[in-house]
């Protein structure tokens, strides 16, 4: 086993199992202690809720709590090893939304028949928490899971590996248009894969002023066509009528490719079609759809992001899910809005275009990092970032009509 | 408002809501840390999950998570206010898991539409947690629950309203009858209450000798006896073949009531009526069947336990829970076994015989405590409690056979 296979399981084993703990906020020495925190006292804050049940967030974690919820059949990309096989990473998920928004996050594995009764054991559990993340469930029935629990639901329900990889990949690609000075209106797309990431990506640029027809998606089979009658309905929203089948037909003149396929899927052939000055995005993990060195090769003009930490232009959705809940949970929004998302969006471009302290070049080990080819986005580090996303989430969730309660008097605002 | 019942809001409610956080117990740093912890580095551990299940207590926080799970039906005292109103009391379970047994442990609450509906979901759940804490549901659906998830789970299930209440009350029972020098197997006994922990107590105390022909059990329409057609299968097992149908007529000679009722239900009147050196737990919270005074006055042989902390002999779960788990996992249980509930009732019984130590009086405001009327069992506060309740459960678990991996070497001895 490599040296780095064996530290990550030793990470995960010592000196205790996991990652996550649930600890005390609160006194509990005394016996007055604990008849403040459980009988006789504890009856207090149960009338409280009975009579109002928004007293919970006075007096519970239930306003910092977000629940990361998952069935295992989508696990990064490993595919579907079951519930209990995905709980490291809902630990580590939990791991990231607090080390980086100070939310409490716990992970819970879903086992289940069918779809509809997955979405009945979330929808029943979902009061416990401030906010669900749903993560790693696969597509189609992720679509139809997320939907109905927004439905059923009185906290807001995100899935991240759509909605989070599709707000930090919008960001980047406008960004990088920018930078090329083309427009996501006029641009013509190319998106390898069609799962539950890909279709998020296209939706959300759509909303963001991309025009449908002029994406062209590919699953296993090839170019998503009008006359294909094996697509599932999320799918079918992308048929093109279009006589090309292949990648070579449909990339040649394109402006921006995204990748969430697999490896070493775009050549530096099929690359070279592309129009001047193209956008690639190959966030095929751990390998990318074409390593950055080889596009750069084929050509200079493009500009590249991948989903990994050692290329530049990492995207990586830790730029966007701690924050979204942050900001969702301080208004206590009871859902996340498109506007929510593409503040969200607004928030990460901006960010990249401002000067980068000292202190993040240091954690990235950068020597410099400016607004350009290299540097789209906003590195994961970046302690700006809470601030700015959390608060853009926030402003757009009130303005969008669902915060319950109003923006914190001078939320996230900078101290200086 | 009284002081006391501000000072509870106040302690729920600052600095923060509620009274648990989810923490990190691994660096995270670094992006290093971070790629240990979560991609790439975190698809090991999923690997070696998905090989063989029992790796997830190698690698996540599971062998040492508890679910603490409601629906809110029976609240304390308060009755059905709903999962929501539960949440206070089941984050301060959470709290005393930690604070006692080093466990850590998450609430989850549970709306439903059907106790079929509350199993599935509970059920679906459940591999997310070393064992399930079970808590404020209400009897019969309880016993169906219990039993049901019993059935479905590879991990232990445990509703403590009956059987930690049964354990921690049949220790006192029994401590207070050899005090009184009398045997359970022919003590005759009344049990006034009929919910989950009336019906539990008295099946323990069946299981630790006592007949069941010698129980008089009263609801709240009197005596529960044969010609009575509207008892629940589960009261049903203890319907006497008896002409008696009051309180007053079943006490008369009795050695042992137990109270889970409501308050002054037993007038010194009825309690004169025992037979001689009686045993008396009016247990109602948190006013009890007789106050200890009143009792006193009345009769001067009567051994008296109450659920309060400001009288002597306080039945409190919590002299059980934590350390029933505590033991389980550390022996990976698949289950509570009668076996494992008696070693419990047994090594709380013994220790109620030792010499107290002088942080346990200073802890518990007395000056002095000796095994006897008034001591009986031991204080909540009692640090050998772990050792002692925990390891005695863990062993009975491994002779029970219901033990995934053997003792751990010098599992929780003295080290003195």
């Amino acid at each position: 086993m490599s040296d780095f296979r064996q530290q990550a399981l030793d990470y995960h084993q010592y000196p205790t199992p996991g990652k996550i703990s649930v600890e005390l906020t609160k006194p509990a020495n005394s016996s007055k202690d604990l008849s403040l925190a459980y009988s006789p006292g504890v009856a207090e804050p149960v009338r409280a809720i009975a009579e109002d049940p928004d007293n919970a967030y006075k007096y519970t974690a239930k306003g910092n709590l977000v629940g990361v919820i998952s069935n295992g059949t989508a696990i990064l990309g490993l595919g579907n090893l079951g519930p209990l096989a995905s709980k490291p990473v809902m630990e580590g998920k939990a791991l990231l939304f607090k080390r980086f928004a100070g939310l409490d996050a716990i992970d819970i594995e879903v086992s289940h028949r069918t779809t509809q009764d997955f979405i009945n054991t979330v929808a029943n559990i979902a009061d416990t928490f401030g906010g669900i993340n749903l993560e790693d469930i696969k597509a189609p029935e992720c679509f139809e899971i997320e939907q109905a629990l927004i439905e059923k639901c009185n906290v807001p329900i995100f899935h991240d590996d759509q909605h989070g990889t599709a707000i930090v990949t919008a960001a980047g690609m406008l960004n990088a248009l920018e930078i090329q000075g083309k427009e996501l209106r006029s641009a013509r797309i190319v998106c390898m894969g069609a799962g539950a990431a890909a279709i998020a990506c296209m939706e959300l640029l759509i909303k963001c002023g991309a025009q449908r027809e002029h994406i062209y998606m590919l699953d296993s089979k090839g170019v998503i066509h009008t006359r294909r009658d094996d697509l599932n309905e999320y799918k079918a929203l992308f048929a093109n009528n279009t006589d090309k089948r292949t990648l070579e037909e449909v990339i040649e003149g394109a402006d921006l490719f995204l990748g969430v396929s697999g490896p070493d899927l775009l050549s530096p052939d099929a690359l070279k079609l592309m129009a001047d000055k193209p956008v690639v995005f190959a966030c095929s993990n751990p390998d990318p759809e074409i390593k950055p060195a080889l596009a750069k090769k084929a050509r200079n003009d493009v500009i590249i992001g991948t989903g990994r930490s050692d290329y530049p232009n990492q995207v990586n959705n830790v730029l966007c899910f701690p924050f979204m809940f942050r900001g969702a949970l301080d208004v206590r929004a009871t859902a996340i809005t498109d506007e929510m998302k593409i503040a969200a969006v607004e928030a990460i471009r901006q960010l990249a275009k401002e000067e980068v302290p000292a202190a993040v070049l240091e954690a990235s080990g950068d020597n410099a990092l400016s607004f350009g080819a290299d540097y789209i986005i906003p590195k994961p580090m970046d302690p700006r970032l809470c601030q700015r996303v959390a608060r853009a989430v926030a402003v757009a969730a009130v303005e969008s009509g669902v915060a319950k309660i109003p923006l914190p008097k001078n939320y996230m605002l900078d101290q200086g």
